[in-house]
C-alpha cells in the first residue's frame, strides 16, 4: 500500500494540517496531493514541497474526482459539511480511508456498514468542537470510570475569540471563523438539556439570558450559553446516567447580554428578504424593527424598547458598531436582516492583520468516586500565532493530520464511520497535541452540582 | 338548472349558515343536503326538516364525494382548510360553483383559470376574518375613492372575545373558536406591515410587544397585537400607494403583555416534543423552562427570570391559571410544550354553557380629499346568542351561507377564483348582514397618521 494522501480543500483553516504532514513527509515517506477549485491561492512554500502536487479540482467533476480519489491512500476533505458525501461515497467505491472534521451527517452515518465491511476507518468529528472536545473529555471520563467512579455531571463549553492583547472592543469579540455561524447561533429550536435529572428546554429568545460563568487561571472570566442540543453524545460517551449534561458556546463576559439586542430586535432572522436592502444606511437597518415615529430619533426609540439606560455598557456596545451612522451603506440585495446585520458586525469584528484569535475550552466533570462526590474541571487555551497560523486553524488542523497518519500507519484501525471516542484514537492524538502545546490545565474543585450560587443568570 | 346546495362539513360552527338556508328553504325552494363523517351530531331541527337531507360522508371516499357533489348545483365547504381542495377539483369536475370562509391556498388558486373558463364562482374568504373584514374595508374604501379621495392609511382589526358580562378572568379571555391557533399565533416568521412608507418587521420575540390601543364607544379600550402579514392584500385592495397598511388581532388590554411571558419562557412553542410530558403537573411544566434549583421556588425563579414583582398583575394571571399547581396533571403523551399549555388554558379558558361570545372589528382609513387629510374610523361588535348561535358562527356563517345563495340566484356572477372585495358582492351581503344585526358605526376623526401619541408601546 502507498502512502499518498489527498487532501480536498485547502482553505484558510488548513495551515497547519498541511504543514503537519509535508513536514513529516520525509521520514514518513508520505505524498501529499491537494485537489482545490483555487490552487492558486496556496502558499508557495506549499505547493513548491517536493512531497506536495497540487491539482486544480471542481468537485462537481466526477470523473477528475474519481481518478484523484482512486490514486491515493486516505483522503482528507476540508471542504463544506454538505460536500463530504460525495467523497465518501467514492471512498467506499475505490477503498480509501477518509478523514473529516465535520459533524457526522445522517448520509454519512448511512455509510457505516459499507465502510466496516470494507475494513475502511471513516474517522469524522476530529478537529476542535468537535474532535477535541471529544477526545480530551473521553479521556477524563475514561480515567475517572477506569478508578471505578460514576459520572454524575458533565459540561462541556468551547469558544473562538481573539486573543487577551487584541481584545480591544466593547464586545470583546472580533470574528475568527465563519461569522455567519455566530449570526444565527442558537436559532433552529429550543436549546434542550438537563440539569440534576431535570429536562430543561430554552427558547432561542431566552439563549443569550441563561449564561453560565467560568474562570480561567490567568485569563479571566467566560461565560457560555447553551448549545442546541446537549443531549447529543449521551450514548456515545456513556453518560445515560449523568444528572446532567451541558454544552455551551463561551464568550467573553457580557457578550450574550448584549447580543439578545440583536435578538429581541429580530436582526438575526435568516428567513426572509428585507424590501430594499442594497444601500440602505446602517441607521434605516436598525429602524425597521422599532415602531414609526414622526419625531422621535431612531436612539430614543431603541433605548425604550429595549429599556436601556443611556449610560447602560450595552448601549456603548452599539455606538460602537456605528448602528445609528446614516452614512455607513449596506450595499447587500435582497438580502435577510441576519445577512444585513453580518455585514455590519463584519465592519467592525474583522481581525487586523497583526491580530491573533484565541481558543478557550472548558469541561467539568462531576463523579462519585468511594461515595464521595468530587469534581474535576479542565481546560485549554490555545492562542494564534498569526492570521494563517491561527489558533482555529492548529486546533482544527492538527487533530485532522494526525489521526490521517495514524490510520495510514494501522495504529488507528476500528472500520465504520467513527468518531473520536476511543482510547485507541484520543491517547496517541492527545498525546501528540501536548508536543504543540495544545494541553488541558486541570483543578480538582469542590462538587457544586448545580448550585445556585454557581450559576450566572 | 336545480337548486340544490351541498354543505360539507357540518361542525358547530355552521348553526346560522344552515338555519340560514333552510329558513329560506322554502321561498327560495332550495334543497339542502349536509355530508357529513357524524351526521348523528346535527340537531334534529336541522337534520328533519323537509328540504334538508343529511348523509354521512367520509372526505377521502372519493366516490361518494363525487356523487354528491355531481348532484348538486352548488357546495359549500366547512372542511378544515387543507381539504378543501378536494372538493374543488370534483367542483371543477362536474361544473359546480363552490363557496368557502378560508384563505385562497395556492391549490385553490391554481384552479382560478379553470374555473373561469367554465363560468364557475369559486368564492372564498366570504366568513369574518377574512370575510366581513374584505367586504366592509372596501365598501369604505370604494365610497372614498368614488368621491375622489386618496387612500394613505388602512389599519383592519378582528378579535374572537368573552361578552362583558362574561369577561370574568384576570385575562379578559377565553376560547371561542379553535384554541390552538391562540396558542401558536404569531408563528411563522416575523410580521410584516408599512407605518407612513417605512417597512417594519417584528419579531415572534416582540410581536405581543408591539400593541396598539382602540376604543370602541360602550366597550371600552381594546389593544391589537400585528398579524404576520399586513401586506397580503395591498394589490387586491389596490392600496399600493398607501403609507400605512396595518392588519392586527384584537384581545382586551393587558393579554399581549401576560402572554409574552408563556412566548419567552418557550411555552408556545411546537417544534419539540417534551420527554415525558404524560402525568407531567402543571408545576413540573413551568419548571421544564426555568434554572434548575436544587433550593429555589419555582414561583421565586419565574418572577426573577421575567423580572416580574409579586404584585404585578401578570403574576396574579399566572397563579389564576394554577401553573404552580402540583397536583393538576397534563394527560398528554408526546406533547409539544404548545400543546401542553393548551391543556392547562382550556382547563381555566372554556367557555361555560350559560356564556356568551363577543366578536369585534375596527378599520381605520386615513385619506386625503380636496388636499385635506382625514380618517374615518369603523367599528362593528357582535355578541353571541349562547353556545351554538355564537357571534363567531354568525359572523363566519352568514356572509357564506348569503353569497351561496346570491351565486345561486346569479346575483354574483364573475367567475374564477374569488375573494369578496368587488361590489357584486359587498353590498348585497353588507346590506343583508344589517338586518341581523352585524353594522359598522363609523366615526369621522382627525387624521393621526402615525403619531407616537396614538401608540400604545
Amino acid at each position: 500500500m502507498g502512502r499518498t494522501i489527498l487532501v480536498v480543500g485547502a482553505g484558510k483553516s488548513t495551515s497547519y494540517l498541511l504543514d503537519y504532514l509535508l513536514k513529516k513527509s520525509s521520514a514518513e515517506q508520505l505524498k501529499l496531493t491537494i485537489g482545490d477549485l483555487h490552487p492558486e491561492n496556496i502558499p508557495s512554500n506549499i505547493s513548491s514541497h517536493p512531497n506536495c502536487k497540487v491539482v486544480q479540482l471542481d468537485i462537481f467533476d466526477d470523473s477528475a474526482r474519481r481518478k484523484l480519489i482512486e490514486h491515493c491512500d486516505i483522503v482528507v476533505s476540508m471542504l463544506p459539511p454538505r460536500l463530504h458525501i460525495k467523497i465518501a461515497e467514492d471512498c467506499i467505491q475505490y477503498k480509501k480511508h477518509l478523514v473529516t472534521a465535520s459533524y457526522v451527517s445522517k448520509e454519512i452515518e448511512a455509510l457505516h456498514e459499507e465502510a466496516k465491511a470494507n475494513g475502511l476507518v471513516f474517522m469524522n468529528e476530529i478537529g476542535l468542537d468537535p474532535g477535541i472536545d471529544h477526545m480530551s473529555a473521553m479521556e477524563v471520563i475514561d480515567r475517572i470510570r477506569d478508578r471505578g467512579g460514576k459520572l454524575l455531571l458533565f459540561e462541556s463549553f468551547t469558544g473562538g475569540l481573539v486573543a487577551p492583547e487584541h481584545d480591544t472592543n466593547l464586545w470583546s469579540y472580533k470574528f475568527t471563523w465563519n461569522p455567519r455561524n455566530v449570526v444565527v447561533a442558537g436559532q433552529g429550536g429550543a436549546a434542550k438539556f438537563i440539569q440534576e435529572g431535570t429536562y430543561k428546554y430554552i427558547p432561542y429568545q431566552k439563549i443569550f439570558r441563561r449564561t453560565e460563568l467560568v474562570d480561567i487561571d490567568g485569563y479571566g472570566t467566560f461565560e457560555v450559553y447553551p448549545n442546541r442540543d446537549s443531549l447529543k453524545y449521551r450514548e456515545a460517551y456513556g453518560l445515560q446516567d449523568a444528572l446532567t449534561l451541558y454544552r455551551g458556546t463561551m464568550r467573553r463576559i457580557g457578550f450574550s447580554k448584549a447580543w439578545q439586542m440583536f435578538v429581541i430586535l429580530g436582526m438575526t432572522d435568516d428567513t426572509y428578504i428585507v424590501e430594499n436592502s442594497e444601500g440602505m444606511s446602517y441607521r434605516e437597518f436598525v429602524n425597521l424593527f422599532l415602531p414609526y415615529s414622526p419625531t422621535d430619533s431612531v436612539e430614543l426609540k431603541l433605548r425604550h424598547y429595549l429599556k436601556i439606560d443611556q449610560d447602560d455598557i450595552r448601549w456603548g456596545k452599539l455606538l460602537e458598531l456605528n448602528l445609528f451612522d446614516d452614512t455607513k451603506k449596506i450595499p447587500l440585495k435582497n438580502a435577510t436582516p441576519a445577512k444585513m446585520l453580518q455585514y455590519i458586525l463584519e465592519d467592525s469584528w474583522t481581525l487586523k492583520s497583526d491580530e491573533r484569535d484565541m481558543i478557550v475550552m472548558y469541561h467539568k466533570f462531576g463523579y462519585e468516586l468511594e461515595g464521595v462526590k468530587k469534581q474535576l474541571d479542565a481546560n485549554m487555551v490555545v492562542l494564534g500565532e498569526n492570521q494563517t497560523f491561527t489558533a482555529m486553524a492548529k486546533t482544527v488542523g492538527l487533530p485532522v493530520a494526525m489521526a490521517t497518519l495514524q490510520i495510514l500507519n494501522k495504529n488507528i484501525t476500528t472500520p465504520g464511520v467513527q468518531i473520536p471516542i476511543g482510547k485507541e484514537v484520543y491517547q496517541p492524538i492527545l498525546k501528540e497535541l501536548k508536543s504543540y502545546g495544545i494541553t488541558f490545565n486541570e483543578y480538582q474543585v469542590p462538587y457544586l452540582g448545580y448550585n445556585p450560587d454557581s450559576i450566572g443568570n
